[in-house]
């Protein structure tokens, strides 16, 4: 709590130097930075949120560079927030790159948000909401997130989303089994890229194959856009249909009489996530509090007490 | 608490059966599982646990595939944990896949398990270490660990094993860049696998670069080997020499003046893993018992509450 109401007007006014330290100080966590969230929070819930994610070297980050070229072209303002350390959104990318993404980050309607290289305490998930509620009360009207599909942070990342796009190319070979196990649940429109490969039709099939498999039973209503991305043009063959499907999608799922019940749904994982993340700060400051776990480490690791007493314990002292 | 003892003698006595329902206990958190696992945490210490992890598609099951039979070869009991759900090891691959584990799986010194299609409250890290734990009290010295190198869940994982191995492949272009982001850190020793694919030499160019751009600054020591891994043998080019680099990391970082700080280190991230995972049930069991989020979650996504301050007070009143 401050005694003086944060000032969010920079905020909301779209400044970018104002937003980029707000994005650092929810990284350190300090208490300002929370309390100007709070408040930017009813000015939030307009923008469309975009997950993009999939196998490293499917060229997702060469599919978001042609979106933002694509939502530039409509006119939108488009936030970038970039989990995946494999890209070049990144910054941990070659120079090569980090050159071509300068044309964008020289646009002041793209604001590109980097979560790839910072410790994150308490998941990836936190920070990714975080930034895209910053993103939305500037007045973003596109945010697109970016993430490596693979392990459970990425999954959790992509229930930001409001549509996700499952993006893979020919000649993974088992590889694309990497789909089927929790990417393909969450996929809203599944991408082929680099279609221009040879086994594009074998991929196309394999997916088709799989989505009727799903376990969930039910043939969940996914669209399968095949692109030739190139960096720096909307003209990538496919991105506009790509986008297209992406407002298919969106229509069918948000405007719809499900709309209500899913907007819950992102709260509630919302919600899920956050209180994980405070109850890990706690652990994390309880730990510190008592000069690290050291001590009773080295009684564990000489198994003179078991981890999982010594963890009752320390979590009943919290 | 139970009142008598739980009954660890079959699980020593290395039964098969026992484990498996014991494992299958822990994954569903149930009371006397936890008790097994202290009354076992006496007799272990004993296996060596071995990491493998790497890009999807560098042919981590294969490495691991030839590791085992390499160790049966030495007359060595073999535990697998994988924790990648694009390995044929987690049962969620092919047919044909599964089919080449079958040699493995009917071989008794051999016990695979799979946790990449559970759902693991509380991290996999967790779960990892609870079936090392019961592997290493079965009898079983060497455990391998294999996972999908991507993600803090995995660097986690990682955090089990005394050594780890980073597996890569020449021609993943600057997805080679994955590596240097976390998984070079952690890195024992590297493998540059199907090394008879163009491109090895400038892979392994590439590896020793990042190894001398390492953020820490010191030149951590580490082995490049490379592998031509073929499954079924032992023999595949290579495996031999990945062997003898994890025993010489063996020999430098176990048997030295550091052994017992690294032993604290690692029981120090088992507990702190458990203590976040104990504090994840809580979460879990107090938004359960409120009927879980539905209703706040609504509140939150019409944005009558913001989603800060409702964490915040569903924390408080645990």
């Amino acid at each position: 709590m401050t005694d003086t109401a944060p000032d969010i007007a920079p905020i909301l006014a779209g400044d970018v130097r104002t937003a980029a330290r707000l994005m650092r100080d929810l990284d350190d966590r300090r208490g300002t930075a929370l309390a100007s969230l709070k408040a930017l929070f009813p000015h939030t819930g307009k923008a469309y949120l975009v997950g993009i994610t999939g196998n490293p070297g499917a060229g997702k980050s060469t599919v978001v560079d042609a979106l933002i070229s694509h939502y530039r072209g409509l006119g939108e303002k488009v936030g970038v927030v970039c989990v995946d350390p494999t890209s070049p959104f990144s910054g941990g990318a070659i120079l090569g790159d980090r050159i071509r993404m300068q044309r964008h980050a020289l646009d002041p309607d793209v604001f590109i948000r980097s979560l790839a290289t910072r410790g994150h305490l308490g998941g990836l998930s936190r920070s990714t909401f975080d930034v895209a509620h910053v993103l939305d009360a500037m007045g973003f009207q596109r945010i697109l997130i970016e993430t490596v599909g693979v392990g459970q942070d990425e999954v959790d990342v992509m229930k930001a989303a409001h549509t996700t796009v499952v993006v893979t190319v020919p000649g993974l070979g088992d590889d694309i089994q990497a789909i089927k196990s929790g990417l393909l649940e969450v996929a809203d429109v599944l991408v082929v890229n680099k279609a221009d490969r040879e086994g594009a039709d074998r991929t196309e099939r394999d997916l088709l194959h799989m989505l009727d498999l799903r376990a969930s039973g039910e043939r969940k209503d996914v669209e399968i856009v095949r692109t030739i991305a190139t960096r720096g043009t909307a003209d990538g063959s496919g991105i506009k249909e790509l986008a297209a499907a992406v407002e298919s999608h969106r229509e069918r799922a948000w405007n719809g009489d499900t709309a209500a019940a899913r907007a819950t749904a992102r709260a509630s994982a919302h919600l899920a996530e956050l209180v994980r993340a405070l109850l890990a700060d706690r652990a994390t400051a309880a730990m510190a509090a008592r000069g690290g776990l050291d001590e009773i480490a080295q009684e564990v690791s000489e198994r003179r007490s078991d981890p999982w007493t010594v963890a009752e314990q320390l979590v009943a002292a919290l």
